[in-house]
């Protein structure tokens, strides 16, 4: 492709002269026959070294490099960009015969089913959707069109699941929920008898965990984006566009609003409620309602004012003890000299 | 089903009209034909509003309802009344052609083998066992009676199973230990020649993993009850009714009592002993022995008490160098005020 | 197996009389004939009590038990004298009809693959190489010789895996990073068009996930061991010899050097650099770069010395708000005795 088909492609003016190149890449690992972008300024040092024969930038940036792409949001066009190289996984079509498919199940057109794939009774498949090997999609499930379920991804019973929803590689939806009761001298399950939906739009990383609810259902809403390893508890309902970065957990009956992110680590507890817009930072431990638009991090959750002074204090607890001695030897250094200048009020 | 006929079921009382309901469902989803419960005082408000045709509750919250079940444990007889409405994953039976089971191994009266198992040799399976799709039971492996191993569970070689253990999805069982010595010149694994031990009633969640012994056996108690995504190391030793909540990680050697709980994302170091009783909160960082009884958290891990007056001291850190710094210039314009009356002493 | 016989094949003396022996177990369950180790001091006592008829020990330990093979390195021994006793995973031989392997895709000599695995097109498998049932190999993969995929194994597209290395069950290679953003009104999926690669001789645990590169590549050297359920971002690159212990998770764009430990629960920040022979403790938090050579933990991440010093002070943190409490009356009371004593300066 030329830089100037790129350029017309994306909307972008192309600074320098035309050229053929093969593909994207980093700025440190670029080849000279493949273009790289500048969206974090902690890479300017990089645009000297680059061997990319173009950089997408933004225009305050140009002149930095032979050839540029000039933009105005590096990172989406850079973005946009990869989509034209993109290939979806896998190059199968069609339904496998060594697929298992309940008679009772229900396929739309143009579903890519592969060998070694389960699907349950009287469950019903979008058009377009996609499974791969090991996928197993239980009873009375619902899946909407243009579903992506990686290898091994698994659907447990009455799972629901929008248009476009991604499942990654061994992620499980629909397990029973961590409830348990001592009930005649032993510990018993507390029947699991809700499920889980997705909205549309959602992905779920890889090996992430959300469990059915113990009654009615644990929800995520609409281009909702899970990332892998994350733990979901039974009951949760999560708003629209909500980012949960890996090894995140949330516990049973939490309620977060839209547009929340909580990042890597990070861990809420149960029965608590999130507003809207709400920043959790990494390996945050929550355990209080966080009202909207409120950004914070630590544990316990502090906000983020405050949460980064404490940061920068406390490796000074040593020193801040050290002080606190100093200022008691001289407390009572001062005490017994006032104690000499006015022996009577000593007490 | 009659409101009065559940009633009898679980021995409950019914305050109210007798009516018909099709199921369970929370307090706030509930439909005018569902029956819903209260056992957490923070939905005390949702009575108000609840759809719910009648209430599993306390006698204390009688006369806040049209119709309630009254109910000296509203949690278990929820939990009982769920039994009555839960209905097992799955509807295969008998043992599918497309298993591969190997022709030494073993499967007791009664067992459901779904398509896409692998079963090796000389393992032996107890009657009424489930495998799902994706199931892995290695060779050499001993399994009890009714146990239930989800889509995608792995067993490898010499895991032996109590009556009445359910795997999670994606749950490895058996995984060599992080072991690894320098030798020759390179990093060379252990050998972990040990093996994995659940007694009878253990559950364990969706891609939990549980290490094999490096010798000898990493060995789970009786009715202990782990949730996904929890790590197990090499030689861990776990006694009855352990309750171990998502992403929390034992390393290896730790031995725990009975009725040990540890919370989401804890972690506990290696070789460390935790006395029976112990509870262990959210995010703990335990790299001390833990006596019996004890229940705290923290990292460093902290008594109950301790803990919490820390957490709520912790945001105060800023306002405390303030104070010190305050105390500093206090009694540095004291000592000067000292030594203008009494200049003869100032050092 | 003689005693004798085992030191003759490690090279170590045998102090005591020749016997019998049938195994290896720890110090605590071995039977009589059963060899064990003492590495860790921690389990000295256990020398008076165990069975086992003899132990590989320091030649400082000699006399404490009735027969001891002598080393100068226990636990390096002890490692090599399981290997004596070791057995592979599994034994299945040869292809197995049931798996589906595209016909562009190549085996190298003396590979096992499984029922229910699949290989994608123009994928070369290195030989030796032993793929267990529900092993996924997407398209254009390259892998050396003598891998190890345990079931359930995922490598998506263009993954690469040098010589000898070992997939834990359920661990997943070139998933999508994590990487959105918002176009057009929604939020949508930043392509991921890069690869995972691996160099020889990596382990990767359990249900582990390796994120594909954005662009060019995620990158872990050689003879690098990652333990279960660890989290690597996209664009991380890891050296030789790293150790990541379980739950661990790496954001997008680290770099690590050579011998970079990070143990259990830690998480690194997105594009942080960590110098060679760093250690990061358990549950550490990281949000700067560190030097090579540096060892600590914290969150946020500290020296060790440091680290261990604030560890040792954190639960005196209610304690030093006493003092200080203390402090500023006593100031009062000071101020107020030095303004008696000289009225006309007190402000």
């Amino acid at each position: 492709m030329l830089l100037s088909h790129l350029a017309a492609r994306l909307g972008l003016t192309l600074a320098g002269e035309d050229r053929e190149f093969r593909g994207l890449n980093t700025l440190e690992a670029a080849q000279e026959d493949e273009v790289s972008f500048l969206a974090n300024p902690r890479y300017i040092p990089a645009l000297k070294t680059t061997r990319a024969c173009a950089v997408i930038l933004s225009p305050g940036m140009a002149g930095r490099t032979a050839r540029a792409l000039l933009s105005d949001n590096p990172y989406r066009d850079f973005a946009r960009a990869s989509a034209l190289f993109a290939r979806p996984q896998g190059e199968f079509s069609g339904i496998s015969p060594e697929a298992r498919i309940d008679p009772s199940a229900s396929l739309g057109e143009n579903c890519v089913v592969y060998p070694f794939v389960f699907v349950g009774p009287r469950t019903a498949i979008g058009a377009g959707s996609t499974l791969f090997p090991g996928v197993y999609v239980g009873e009375d499930c619902l899946l909407g069109a243009r579903c992506l379920l990686y290898p091994g991804a698994v659907l447990l019973s009455g799972t629901v699941l929008g248009d476009d929803c991604v499942l990654g590689a061994g992620a499980v939806l629909g397990t029973d929920g961590f409830g348990f009761a001592r009930m005649d001298g032993r510990m018993r399950k507390i029947p699991q008898i809700g499920s889980v939906r997705l909205a549309s739009g959602v992905d779920v990383g890889a090996n992430t965990c959300i469990d059915r609810a113990t009654l009615g259902v644990t929800f995520v809403g609409r281009d909702s984006k899970l990332d892998n390893l994350v733990q979901i508890g039974h009951n949760v309902t999560l708003g629209e566009e909500c980012l949960l970065v890996a090894q995140a957990g949330l516990a049973g009956s939490v309620t977060a609003g839209d547009r929340v992110t909580i990042a890597g680590q990070a861990g809420i507890a149960g029965h608590l409620s999130l507003g809207d817009d709400v920043t959790v930072g990494p390996q945050a431990g929550v355990a209080q309602d966080i009202a909207p638009g409120a950004s914070g991090g630590g544990s316990p959750f502090m906000s983020r004012d405050l949460f980064l002074r404490c940061a920068v204090l406390a490796p000074k607890l040593p020193e801040l003890h050290q002080r606190v001695r100093r200022l008691e030897q001289e407390l009572r250094t001062l005490r017994e000299r006032l104690a000499a200048l006015d022996p009577r009020e000593d007490p």
